[in-house]
């Protein structure tokens, strides 16, 4: 699956994914009537108005990217309805041929870690069927609990092809209330980018990167570049552009020599950027397109970035 | 709810949480059964085998316990059908007058965190409706995203007056990987457990405990004796008894001199008791009078180990 990631990167000239993070205050009125008339001011009627919601910008945006990272807490919150609308997103996104980053963030003691492995990139076994509970491509790890919390997620993806990100340092601004705290000198965000590496070797892609990547915040470029040269054969997966201040001159040292090494994510910046001044023109109705020239912009933005490393 | 946590514990003398988390192995065959027949072996089948299962174990020990801890990574690696069970258990132990601390183990930037605590622990406005998704009293939290992951949980809470639990020191084998390493001479846990302590200074209840707890593993009773003086206010969660291998011994340092201020839980050595060779003689059918006798056991064990302290 870092193959495929790779691959569609370089066909589509964008190391970008879009954040599929549904906000209620994201989706247009006119959205929210239709799905509120058929299933009522109810869980029900807030899943379908993100589901119809997501689809339209799927359908608008997903020739020009590789992947897509729908944020499941956006779904909980409407519990099970919510849910299943994540559901059907990652698996409409999944016959659109994108590469699918499920960003759940999950991690816990040994055989609870294999039990969210299982259900998200694996399969269960029932009677005598092997069931798939979700079915990303990818998932976000985090790492608090140390390895054999990690393992078990990694174990289940050499078995079925697919990958992890794991958070590593994070683009918040209060990430660094743990990961920066000094250990031996160092930041224990290095200790768990050098951990990352290391898993990473167990579980390599046949093009020089590891299905085993890191997550690291675009506000924290100076921390990219020492992790870039610490996980040389890890993905990193880049939140924080756009709408949390990251910006494409940032970025460039989250990539590796080879132009690879790299994928960045804008959510709102893409999904509500009909509601950003610079693409009003567009009208709520239009939400698609204005996510669609979001797109092209993003790309154009990193594209440049890169050209003037 | 930690003023009823505190209530319920003194009413049982019971200070222990039973660990709702059923994986197929340890669902006797005769609900397999029952389940499959209905269902087929799909994931309603094995979400309504889990189902049937939990009830079953509710029925017969809820008289004798505060609180339960459904872990929602067993019920979610069934999909959909999974979490459907996980939020049929969570309303029934509540109808039973349980305490229901959902281990999720949830974390993130502010933005999302807040909408897993929406999803948990509060509620998320659809047009003109308030809607609970899930609706835990108590949720675990991971702190590696630092305290602007935490404060959102901490304010829905405020509102909900309902609590959390933060992963501090985890009761598996590699948590000290990096819970352990020093900062400043102190390990990495202790500066977790101060800011347990801070955080709960927001939120206190009426009777000396705050709703902001920690989750520290029994197998590390000598690190729970430093953060019980280091969260002096805050009940400790403790998983890791029986199964895992901590024992009544173990735990004494985990209460506070007023008998308060820590919570038991064990999961598979209550669940799965009639696979345990102690409790053979109830026999697969009788499952849940086993765990009826575990929980027993249980509370007798702790209970002697408070009184020798």
């Amino acid at each position: 699956m870092i193959n495929k990631l790779i691959d569609k990167i370089q066909k589509t000239g964008a190391p970008i994914v879009v954040g599929l993070d549904p906000m209620m205050k994201f989706v247009p009125d006119h959205i929210k009537k239709i799905a509120f008339e058929e299933k009522g001011e109810t869980l029900e009627g807030a899943a379908e108005a993100i589901w119809l919601y997501n689809k339209e910008i799927i359908d608008k945006v997903y020739d020009l990217i590789p992947a897509v990272k729908p944020q499941i807490a956006m779904y909980e919150q409407f519990g099970i309805p919510g849910l299943i609308a994540f559901k059907k997103t990652v698996d409409y996104c999944k016959q659109k041929d994108l590469v699918v980053i499920g960003d759940i963030k999950r991690g816990d003691i040994g055989s609870t870690s294999a039990a969210y492995a299982t259900a998200h990139v694996g399969k269960v076994q029932v009677g005598n069927n092997l069931c798939a509970g979700f079915d990303e491509d990818f998932v976000t790890v985090n790492p608090y609990l140390g390895s054999d919390g990690v393992q078990p997620f990694i174990d289940v993806c050499k078995e079925e092809n697919k990958g992890i990100f794991v958070l590593v340092k994070t683009s918040n601004p209060s990430s660094g209330e743990f990961q920066d705290r000094l250990v031996d000198g160092r930041p224990l965000y290095e200790l768990v980018g050098e951990k990352v590496a290391e898993w990473g070797s167990q579980h390599m892609g046949s093009k020089g990167y590891s299905y085993v990547g890191a997550v690291v915040g675009a506000t924290y470029p100076e921390q990219g570049k020492i992790l870039r040269k610490i996980m040389p054969n890890s993905f990193i997966l880049v939140p924080g552009y756009g709408a949390q201040g990251g910006q494409g001159k940032d970025l460039v040292h989250f990539f590796n020599e080879d132009g690879l090494g790299a994928i960045v994510n804008s959510s709102r910046g893409i999904i509500a950027a009909y509601q950003n001044e610079k693409y009003a023109k567009f009208g709520s109705v239009n939400f698609a397109d204005a996510s669609r020239q979001a797109v092209i912009d993003m790309i154009t933005d990193i594209d440049q970035a890169l050209k003037n490393k």
